[in-house]
């Protein structure tokens, strides 16, 4: 549809220059929120639509972000990504961007969704969650020299690139040292499998804050997956044990959740859930909507870096948050 | 940045037509997978990047849908919006559609976000979510002739938007009728203060089952705000009544698992969270998936129809769907 509304309509109705107008729908994070307000308003009045193309031509840019969002799992941590992803929707907003949205069953698949994204919508960036050990989509960006950042550590590799992670093994150091404070000497660790990097971390934060009180860790510990019917399940086992705990430390609040009702010892969860305040379940709380702020940040200043007239490349931008201990009553 | 690379490229590499590239970028959805992938393969190889205006020159849309998502709030209940946007954005991305995200505050400031998303970004189409009495959204994208469809009725107007609803009365009845057929005769309800819309929605099909039992229903209600202590606190002074209740129906999972540590009564609640499944509650599960499948087919079909010459206006498209109940051991 031909557009007879141009810029200079719009201007001519929110009675601001042209500048201003190019800035609301260019860089709407410079312009005051009244006059922001008044433009927006002419805009839709008149019924102006913004030429994308010529935008993306004029600034380099499409304003666009994208992440992938993942199937709720088994347990109570889908609060937290919920929380990241308002988060870095809110904080790109105020960067003057906008996130997309897409699904991908494995990593294959988030590649070939980033390529039909560049190629459809040019977005300017990638958000990246769940990292993992043997995580191939950070080279293949790197490859393409498409700017990210990932939410979570390149586990077992050595790079350069954007990362913003929460230091999960200084929260399970503050739980065990919480429950070393209030007494407890046998402490037990409730975590994941091996193999992943978020879980292998929290079981080193126990580990470590158990050495330095010097206390015993041998046979104090249980892997399991994720689950409230595990969880349960691994703190029976222990508590069957010869060195029954005391205490548990815990890599989830739904672990904790399920070993509560083994009864009986003091518990810390971790992620902070809806559940553990809802229950009275001291817990490990990431500062997420600050990881979120942070890899918008990162990835905010990566762009404008790059459209600098004979901009050189970057050393990656690393940033890691401190987790605060939530003390209820199951401590 | 000046880009050398054209369709023709993409197609002589893909071995492919620039029809299928074209369509590929366009309309993804008609083109099967492995020529999909071939050809967004070549796109990436080459560094190809769309020209975003010329597309939304060419077919007259961006291919981008709005939707607005919220802090989770108090509960368990943020499983549901999840389970809804995952599903929005598998949906979408069937039909060629991405899902743009954004935050509001109230429905002026979402009003605004409108305004800015469509001027910017051109989107196509919005879904609203989190309808309500006196919702103002719908009338200000109708009187700018923006597509949308609400995920919720629209509460208190007759108007002939789309919609698409969970019968929540008809989830609550068969609840009712559940816990009647298993010999219950003082069956109460815990629901939300008057004047929501789903909430009013889901205690009068609790009445009706109720009425069709032939049974009295004085005295076995309480409406309270939706939290843990607030479904613990309502069912102890039901239970502390003249007729106290050997069942509940709950509008919440969060009320239900609230008012089950009261204690000693048959407990349904709303809406199948994964505490639910994991504390063997038994719940009234949304289809929520086909719910946001349905919203984007709804979108889809109005976009389509609007390209057509000639094209007339069309009444808005309904769509109510039925909830299940899942039956565990709080029944």
């Amino acid at each position: 549809m031909p557009n007879k509304v141009t810029i200079t309509t719009v201007a001519e109705r929110a009675n601001v220059s042209r500048q201003t107008v190019s800035n609301v729908l260019n860089a709407p994070e410079i312009v005051r929120d009244e006059t922001r307000r008044r433009v927006t308003q002419a805009i839709t009045d008149l019924g102006y639509r913004a030429n994308l193309a010529a935008r993306q031509m004029r600034t380099g840019r499409s304003r666009l972000l994208g992440v992938r969002i993942d199937r709720a799992r088994v347990g109570v941590e889908g609060a937290v990504m919920d929380r990241f992803l308002h988060g870095l929707v809110d904080a790109a907003a105020s960067h003057g961007y906008r996130v997309v949205l897409f699904t991908a069953a494995d990593d294959r698949r988030e590649m070939e969704t980033f390529s039909e994204l560049l190629s459809s919508y040019a977005l300017d960036a990638f958000v990246l969650t769940h990292t993992h050990y043997g995580d191939g989509r950070a080279a293949w960006l790197r490859r393409r020299d498409v700017p990210f950042t990932m939410f979570g550590r390149p586990w077992g590799t050595r790079t350069k690139h954007n990362w913003v992670d929460v230091d999960g093994s200084a929260g399970t150091a503050l739980a065990t040292r919480h429950l070393v404070e209030a007494g407890h000497r046998r402490i037990g660790f409730l975590g994941w499998p091996a193999g992943s990097g978020v879980g292998d971390d929290r079981l080193a934060g126990w580990s470590r804050a158990m050495a330095d009180a010097r206390l015993a860790v041998a046979g104090l510990s249980r892997r399991t997956i994720n689950g409230f019917a595990e969880g349960r399940a691994a703190a029976l086992d222990l508590l069957d044990g010869r060195r029954p705990p005391t205490a548990l430390v815990c890599a989830s609040d739904t672990l904790a959740l399920g070993a509560r009702e083994a009864g009986g010892v003091a518990i810390v969860g971790f992620d902070d859930t809806p559940m553990a305040e809802a229950t009275g379940l001291s817990s490990v709380r990431q500062p997420v909507e600050d990881a979120a702020a942070a890899c918008v940040e990162v990835l905010a200043e990566e762009l404008d870096h790059r459209r600098r007239p004979g901009a050189t490349a970057r050393t990656g931008r690393r940033v890691l948050l401190t987790p605060q201990l939530i003390i209820r009553n199951s401590t």
